[in-house]
């Protein structure tokens, strides 16, 4: 056994021999209930004492990868982690598995790394193609080179003030009227809807929200054990008709809704809808929680305002992001919330995390000129328009009959209807195999059942020509399942 | 009125005047009560229809910032925003704003920016002199050029796998054995706090510290209106022999305590006690958090075991930072965890703001091997040894009789006594006045009062050379206390 040891560093000699060892085990070179050598061999081998090498194995089997037997010797204890396979597909009221994943996608197979050339749908970002990564890159280099120590220190706890400034600009200029003052940077804007969450709901308590809706929000009240009062939607957004008596007899603290191109639906809240739902939390004293993360991304009809233009102050508490326009590892999202919101907010941000990378956030302030936002935006949606449409055609020509989806105006994600003899619990499998994965419904309703026909299909991150093959995959596996059904 | 319009451009041109409009007005062009010219003499100007111009200022009334008045015209309508100017001192019990603000000094003042040439000993941080950035800074371009995909991506929610493993092995080398897989990545070490705290505590239960103890933690877990019950310490940390009573009274949640280098005192708790408070929290089945901030930042004196790894599976949660030792702006920290704890926190984590950075935890691992970890660890000893000891030197040559101080073997922060006739409310403003500022000691306790004769002294972040000039300010703004008490 050969085993290079330093013999002037300062970690001990025998800590040197059982990490070697460690990794050795851990790397497949020894088996779980191999015999290693003697102590006393394995000293004379590598020229240290007896003590260091008994040391050594002591140290190893602390750790729980070695068993000493008295009079037999030394025997390796490790079982690896069974190779990756499927897991079942989750189950129960709250999956709480699926949160500690790779990835979000959603699709019941979170923990799995995708097999080589699975067609993705399942994501929640848009593309890393259209972000200009060299650009960036060089705004980061010359941040390093002349601002090193002030982007490396804590900075305001607000979020770097230029950077609140360029974008109250930006939000004023999409019709949001907004002061650096009303802005707070987060960690992304799942982190803002986490802080509001916080702020403002406490176990016990319940939030009203449309239905389906964003994944993540919803595991996010669950996991803080607040109560979910779900509206249905239509091609108009939440459906208000029942609203006024929920709101009596619930009490509910906070609305949580995506008016802009729902995630997963696509669809959007019409602007009498807005006014109406407005005018309901009004009465009720219910703030609401605007979740724009897309709402910039409109590829056709005409924008409508946001409900955080439409309100008073006070009212509607307002998150957006850049990952989806950007990049998502950028992990930097905002809320726009007036007092005393924002103080309740801003301070709970302070002791939650202190402050957002100051180095990101003022890299972001040197690229995101309202100028260049534009550029930006503009070449996102003529990107994502022709993804739209590549997937709206793909789909539209080989899914089989009894599929049913809509073409949104914006964001993201097409949702999709299957047929009733097609359940997503037999199809998902089946996609699988094909190679192709997509969200499961079920993930966006507060009864996973309710989603036990829906499915999620990202246009944005996916090239044209991949969406073709994919949503033939798709559509394979969506008559398989059909086929496997029907009485031979 | 010049506005640029694109004829060709997917915006409608009414939307277009609209915007060049309001940024007019936003960036003070067009002040609040100034009359627009009529939509006729625009019409002209712009050679646009009339309509368009009409509904450009329907959009800018609706947007709310023009009033039409019939028969008179179209003035603007936007008050900006006032000039901020310096906010008062902070009062009461629970100082909201102290926690809205640029930096987190603890000395009152927070929300104002020092003056210049005011000596810093309030921050709680290192010095940003030991950083190699010229070193990182190649480190994160060599990733950007090479990964930038993958480090601009989400990543792995737990945090990059190959970080957490180079951290389970710096870990276990310092004898806290850790497998990656009990390691969870967060956003600096407040944010690690912060998710035990959600995780753990529900308003109203309750959570037993050591007096004093860290100012944010106590912060946070009063936001999150969690009762604190806190136990008196001594040279050797927290004092044990009421403990079990109050456990079996109050039935804490959780103990949160900062063994080594306790901030501020910068004690460490004896080994007695530490195997002490590990036996009564387990016969009382109490989750220990331990606050490793600056564990090994050790100067003199000999190391002792954490607490982690004198317990059992699932006893202690530990938690620490990067952020002291290397650069507080990396906004990475991590916590260490066994099951059941682990998923809970994972998967709070993951609802709670997805990953931390990819790219700068990237940067981390290629930039913390294990032996450029070990020489970083010796260079910031070195300097933040001979810092302490100028302090030292410092207050015994120049303090008035009746201070107090000890000398700390590690950390960054010398614990200040003052004498009776020195509160801390009548020095801090002598102190500003003479160009010093430092933490008040009311922070740290759960009563504000309890800390009336403290202060906190950040030796690590200032020269020697400042440290000097910045101890012989201060014990002059004490004497001038002293002599504007006693009878003249």
């Amino acid at each position: 056994m050969h085993i290079p040891l330093d013999r002037q560093h300062d970690i001990p000699l025998y800590l040197q021999i059982e990490e070697a060892l460690r990794r050795a085990i851990l790397s497949g070179v020894f088996a779980d209930g191999d015999k290693l050598p003697s102590t006393r061999a394995l000293a004379a081998e590598l020229s240290v004492s007896r003590l260091t090498a008994d040391n050594a194995y002591a140290e190893l089997a602390a750790k729980g990868f070695l068993q000493q037997r008295r009079g037999s010797g030394a025997y390796v204890r490790y079982l690896p982690p069974p190779p990756s396979q499927p897991l079942p597909l989750l189950q129960g009221e709250f999956p709480l598995d699926r949160f500690t994943t790779v990835t979000s996608r959603l699709d019941g197979y979170a923990d799995i790394p995708l097999p080589p050339d699975t067609i993705n749908f399942a994501a929640g970002i848009g593309s890393p193609k259209i972000f200009p990564l060299d650009e960036f890159r060089q705004i980061l280099q010359s941040i390093l080179r002349r601002h090193a120590e002030e982007a490396f220190s804590y900075g305001d706890y607000c979020g770097y003030y230029p950077l609140r400034d360029t974008l109250s600009r930006i939000l004023s200029a999409q019709g949001i009227p907004t002061r650096p003052e009303q802005l707070l940077i987060t960690n992304g804007s799942q982190h803002a809807i986490s802080l509001v969450s916080q702020s403002l709901l406490a176990p016990g308590d319940t939030v009203l929200v449309e239905e389906p809706t964003y994944a993540e929000a919803l595991a996010l009240f669950r996991l803080h054990k607040v109560n979910i009062i779900a509206l249905p939607s239509d091609q108009q957004g939440m459906q208000l008709d029942t609203l006024p008596a929920l709101l009596a007899l619930h009490h509910p603290k906070l609305i949580y809704c995506i008016p802009n191109f729902n995630n997963p639906t696509g669809r959007c809240m019409s602007e009498g809808r807005r006014h109406q739902l407005l005018h309901i939390a009004r009465a009720a004293g219910v703030t609401i929680l605007e979740d724009d993360y897309v709402g910039d991304l409109r590829y056709s009809g005409q924008k409508l305002p946001s409900l955080r233009s439409l309100a008073a102050p006070g009212e509607v508490i307002y998150v957006s992001t850049f990952s989806k326009m950007l990049l998502p590892s950028m992990r930097i999202g905002y809320l726009v919330a007036d007092q005393p919101h924002y103080t309740q907010l801003a301070c709970l941000k302070h002791v939650d995390s202190f402050t957002s990378s100051n180095l990101i956030q003022r890299a972001l302030d040197a690229f995101v000129t309202v100028g260049r936002y534009d550029k930006q935006l503009r070449r996102a949606c003529r990107l994502y328009r022709q993804h739209r449409d590549a997937m709206a055609e793909a789909l539209t020509q080989t899914l089989p009959l009894g599929c049913q989806f809509e073409i949104p105006d914006g964001g993201l994600f097409i949702w999709l209807q299957l047929p009733e003899n097609v359940p997503i619990s037999q199809l998902m499998p089946l996609a699988w195999q094909a190679g192709v994965t997509f969200a499961k419904g079920g993930g966006f309703y507060t009864q996973e059942a309710s989603g036990e026909f829906s499915l999620r299909l990202n246009f944005a991150a996916n090239s044209p020509q991949l969406i073709i093959q994919g949503i033939a995959r798709l559509s394979a596996a969506i008559r398989q399942c059909q086929a496997e059904k029907s009485p031979a």
